[in-house]
């Protein structure tokens, strides 16, 4: 059978599906609802709570209200600080029959899949579908090695520091915590995260270099979080500590067409990906942990059983559905060479297309608006040759990563602020060092009416 | 609109299910397949994996095998160890219809749902499903509660330690770790996720009047877990310790009709529950805590965030769906009076009824199998009034908490073992004391084979 392809027995779903429609999250009524369901600025979902006359009514993305979502709220501030990645929703509504999954109440009820003999908790499904999504892309070398998977990357990124730390103090008996350090700019999770958990066997250490000066004698390890793309600037990282003792973990949730030029398959010992990144389900809760070291292996595995004893069986069948629709999409009409107006990509199954376009055209926007500033200045991102699509690729990365050049401007105040009082909510702080006050990080990768409204402030705001 | 009762835009997906029983996890092929498919001892899933020859075949319960799974293993072990509620399954091949869900891709991709203003990741059809659950079953007060969800109770009880510990340690400045401890025999995972996460806010402190009166003047404060029922033996555990500086969290994952008497609607500050025990549905990761003071509820909130940033979409909209369907059951033909013979009950719409009457008629072949016997011994659990029955209810426990009574047959080894070699694979020790070698756990709300196949090898080595 070819690879994602739909199986027979699914054929009267995917009949059944395009029958209702009405159930679909769109409208439910449909002699009662619009033209355009919601009016384009909300949904009607399967679990929408029923309102007092007993009649599930849209819930209207932000900025919009109304029982029909059809009004505009005046002065709605722009929330660009969240990685939502809503951008992908036109494409699974364009998809809605490839991507639809039925699941009957007895449907993996145990805690148990067919492939736990070890303790496992992953399907040899979802592990056969994630594998042969890295083949196809060829962003990650996944032969003879292990996958994990976990509630979001979320839970790995502390799974992958608890399963490191005993490793790295086990090469020197006796001693301290090991020390969670990333370079300036990085994704605050791993900060976050460190702290909130207070264990007795790592602590957080800030920028590589200095802690590893700092600490240099103590008989300290290290582990170093490197995203490349970074999270929050784009830019492909390297690791900074490369001496025995010091491990990697590589966050590699943005390295895919969508975001990113794919240079070569990724080799590292650690490394993280997500759904939420690659389909756009962020409200899936899935990531998967890519790892080389059996024991490694065994660590993150049992992290994962003790802290929620497994990836929920209904995710791990709908992600299972999806990655097969990500394949089907190209299994037919399998062109993967270059890219062009998102408008072509629209309605299409090309994914990776209809990603890196969106995420393309909305940067070639953002470029257009800082050119004209002096006091504002966007990130510097390279136009590279992509193995994926087998041309070279305009930039598309996730998330703007602007400097306010003028210090006048952030005096006694932020960059975050100065944004913040033209309506325009980014992300402040929290990335490890003095561009916490001279950086904000603006979210591209969200839905449509956010990004309108996010353009629209961005506009009247530099033109002022 | 009735409680529970199906939304008219569902009524197509029930016909739906009706007619595509073919996909939901029995035959894929009627034609090809047995009368009974995969003989009634495996099930074919929508993401079982396809065998070589590109169709799927059955994945086996336990010492059945075959490509239809109608053979027995020969001298197969029965394993009773894990608390897996797969008991529960014949009540959702009856209940097909009422507890399907199509779940389309665009279905809530968001990290956020509706109800996520203050960070929250409920969506309010489940929260008021829970609520409307427990206000029908009165087992718990919910009233002016706020609820927390996890990805299963196991993500948690960690959190519930984590919230409480640093709020245990403000009440004393500079206090050191706090003490989790809990009365023998106790539920393992409370001391095997304290003592893996290794913190430096709390520490594992055992025995709750031993640790109390040794760190009687330290300032050390107190993390009790209570289950009640209790997980091994179905005891209604009251709290050890009562004074200033000691918190209690209720684990009341058993406290359903199914395995205990509904003695009153419990009102503690931290209860736990679980869609695991309630609805079998154990693989889908659901569980919730019930909390009182809103500074606990925050820090859960919070460590729940930060640790996979909240529960799967795709399970919570399924959750709601088996939720309602528990109340749809006994919205038409209403009835809570009673119960009788379990066959009664095979195709019946009560869940209440149809697992107590099962785990009710397990628990009379242990003791009469039991009675037999001056070496081992079986827990006394009494039949009581429970207030969901509105009658005397005979027992149907979660487990058999066994006692090898015979000193000597457990020098050198223990009671788990002395089960072992006549092939019952029960869980051992880590309840605490010396328990861990004179008793041991079988878990009685296992599946149909699972259990039948307990019941031989217990018959035989009690015989023999």
């Amino acid at each position: 059978m070819a690879a994602g392809s739909p199986r027979d027995e699914e054929k009267p779903l995917l009949h059944y599906v395009s029958s209702i429609k009405i159930i679909t999250g769109r409208a439910r009524h449909p002699q009662k609802a619009a033209a355009i369901p919601c009016s384009g600025h909300g949904r009607v979902f399967l679990d929408t709570i029923l309102a007092a006359n007993g009649e599930p009514s849209c819930e209207c993305n932000r900025c919009f209200a109304g029982t029909d979502c059809s009004s505009k709220i005046k002065n709605c501030n722009a929330k660009v600080d969240s990685g939502d990645p809503m951008f992908l929703e036109p494409f699974w509504d364009a998809n809605a029959e490839a991507g639809a999954v039925v699941i009957p109440p007895v449907h993996r009820m145990s805690y148990l899949t067919e492939a736990t003999a070890e303790g496992r908790r992953i399907t040899l499904e979802l592990e056969r579908l994630i594998r042969q999504v890295h083949e196809f892309v060829g962003n990650a070398v996944i032969k003879d090695k292990f996958i994990v998977i976990g509630t979001g990357s979320m839970e790995l990124i502390n799974a992958a520091v608890a399963s490191l730390a005993p490793i790295a103090s086990n090469t020197l008996p006796k001693s301290p915590p090991a020390l969670v350090v990333s370079r300036a700019p990085y994704y605050q999770a791993y900060q976050m995260q460190t702290e909130f958990f207070a264990s007795t066997q790592y602590i957080w250490g800030g920028e590589p270099s200095i802690a590893a000066k700092k600490f240099a004698n103590t008989g300290s390890t290290f582990i170093e979080f490197v995203a490349a793309p970074n999270n929050p600037d784009a830019s492909m990282k390297e690791p900074e500590l490369k001496f025995n003792g010091s491990f990697t973990v590589f966050d590699r949730a943005y390295y895919w067409p969508h975001y990113s030029p794919i240079f070569k398959a990724m080799d590292d010992d650690v490394m993280l990906f997500t759904l939420s990144k690659l389909t756009g389900h962020a409200g899936s809760r899935l990531g998967w942990a890519i790892v080389k070291d059996p024991k490694v292996y065994a660590r993150l595995s049992q992290y994962v059983l003790l802290n929620t004893n497994g990836v929920s069986h209904d995710t791990q069948l709908r992600a299972s559905r999806l990655l097969r629709a990500v394949l089907e999409g190209y299994s037919t009409t399998g062109a993967k060479t270059g890219v062009r107006d998102p408008q072509v990509y629209a309605k299409s199954q090309h994914i990776f297309h209809f990603a890196q376009s969106v995420m393309n055209s909305r940067w070639q926007k953002l470029e257009k608006i800082f050119a004209r500033s002096m006091q504002f200045s966007l990130q510097y991102v390279e136009a590279q040759q992509c193995n994926f699509f087998k041309a070279i690729i305009s930039p598309s990365p996730a998330y703007a990563w602007v400097k306010c050049e003028d210090p006048g401007l952030i005096m006694n105040s932020s960059c975050f602020n100065v944004f913040k009082n033209a309506g325009i909510i980014g992300r402040a702080g929290g990335y490890g060092d003095e561009r916490d006050n001279s950086y904000v990080r603006f979210a591209l990768l969200i839905g449509n009416d956010d990004f309108d409204n996010f353009m629209e402030h961005l506009n009247k705001f530099l033109t002022e």
